[in-house]
């Protein structure tokens, strides 16, 4: 009778200790994804047609169409790109990071995986929740935008974009996944060129959206966590299987 | 240099051939799957707000709240759950299925996964594509809707309701997802319950939601292409990584 008490222990114990382990493997994964809390930002300039022009241009090869202001004499000078202000600020590419550091103050993560969390969903439109995402040898841009499309209706827009030529951001795909409330949401596409405007993407809707409801379903305290992922660019294989 | 060129030649076959096996394997797997082609239908009698109290009552797991006219003398009865019409019709939950399919002559599909094609995309809302799904010993009525939220800038709206009880319900997970110009978008969750309203649904916004150009970017010669799976529910383990 002692042996079978103590063999039913011993089994408890493991199954303790399996429980144990599965729980902990859980948090270190957790701890493993940075989590970047990004607070809001409300724009203190919105012009969403400022490049209604753009992305028609930029699809055709022709780089930086995407201006702030008249001209810019040197095609290789590029002008700010930060989404928040009319910036009159232009320059190379390469030197668009330090700028939306210095400047505009933007923060910079490094890692493939990260949680970017956007605090004070609650505010009211437009708001943006920006940071800059170092990955893979580049630097991505992420965008959360709260913005009255319509009337009265304030959406949730995120999307990334690589500060890059379009021929560069066509080795990757970016992914966003929402999770919370027993629902999923991912969205996965190629980055957009920084040449390209995000003012456009987002007035496109090419993007992830989200309506206030949702966003809501996928908060917590006010807060929505956004998983995020950059690869390079397969062959997105399943395509085909659709 | 005759052995080289030889070498050279084998190599290149070998490419090829494994290329024609990658090849054949997507064809063979997207064969596999069930491609349903799903006609829309015109709403005779669209009503969004018939059902408003409905999805806060069968949370708090009060049955069938949803009645489309005064009183429903016998608990056990449902009414008519089709989302097109105003239909008179109520029976029992076991015969919600047979009256689907005769009376509204909506198709069924058997398979754990299959493809929902819905045509003619560009017809004017309110229009619904529906089906009813077969699978796990369970049937599923997929109702994709296009609608005008706002005036003048239709949306789409898919959702998966299970012909059963939300206890029921609660014991699936379903999946739609959508693949197409380098884009993918992923929608996971929790069935409703027919007993509650895809109308509230819809109007909650707490489903699959597209604008018109991301529903023209998914779309292919005016038909889109809807992945549908379903699994019985696990506990959303990445929930707790985020």
């Amino acid at each position: 009778m002692l042996f079978f008490t103590q063999c039913f222990g011993a089994v408890l114990d493991l199954i303790h200790l399996r429980f144990q382990h599965y729980k902990a493997k859980r948090v270190f994964s957790a701890a493993g994804q940075l989590v970047c809390v990004v607070n809001p930002t409300h724009s203190l300039k919105y012009a969403p047609t400022r490049c209604a022009a753009a992305q028609a241009s930029t699809e055709q090869g022709i780089l930086p169409p995407c201006h702030h202001h008249e001209a810019v004499h040197d095609p290789q000078l590029v002008p700010c790109t930060c989404p928040l202000f009319s910036c009159p600020w232009e320059g190379h590419l390469e030197v668009v990071v330090s700028h939306l550091r210095q400047t505009h103050r933007i923060n910079i993560l490094q890692g493939a995986e990260i949680v970017f969390l956007a605090t004070d969903m609650h505010l009211p439109a437009p708001t943006d929740w920006i940071i800059i995402h170092s990955c893979l040898g580049h630097q991505f841009l992420l965008v959360l935008r709260k913005q009255e499309k319509y009337e009265g209706h304030p959406q949730f827009f995120a999307t990334m974009m690589l500060i890059g030529t379009p021929t560069q951001a066509n080795n990757f795909t970016y992914r966003l996944e929402l999770n919370r409330n027993q629902r999923r949401l991912k969205w996965e596409a190629t980055p957009r060129s920084i040449l390209e405007c995000v003012d456009s993407v987002i007035s496109d809707g090419d993007c992830l959206v989200l309506n206030t409801s949702l966003a809501q379903l996928f908060s917590d305290n006010g807060s929505l966590a956004i998983g995020i992922a950059i690869t390079t660019s397969k062959v997105h294989s399943s395509e085909a299987e659709m």
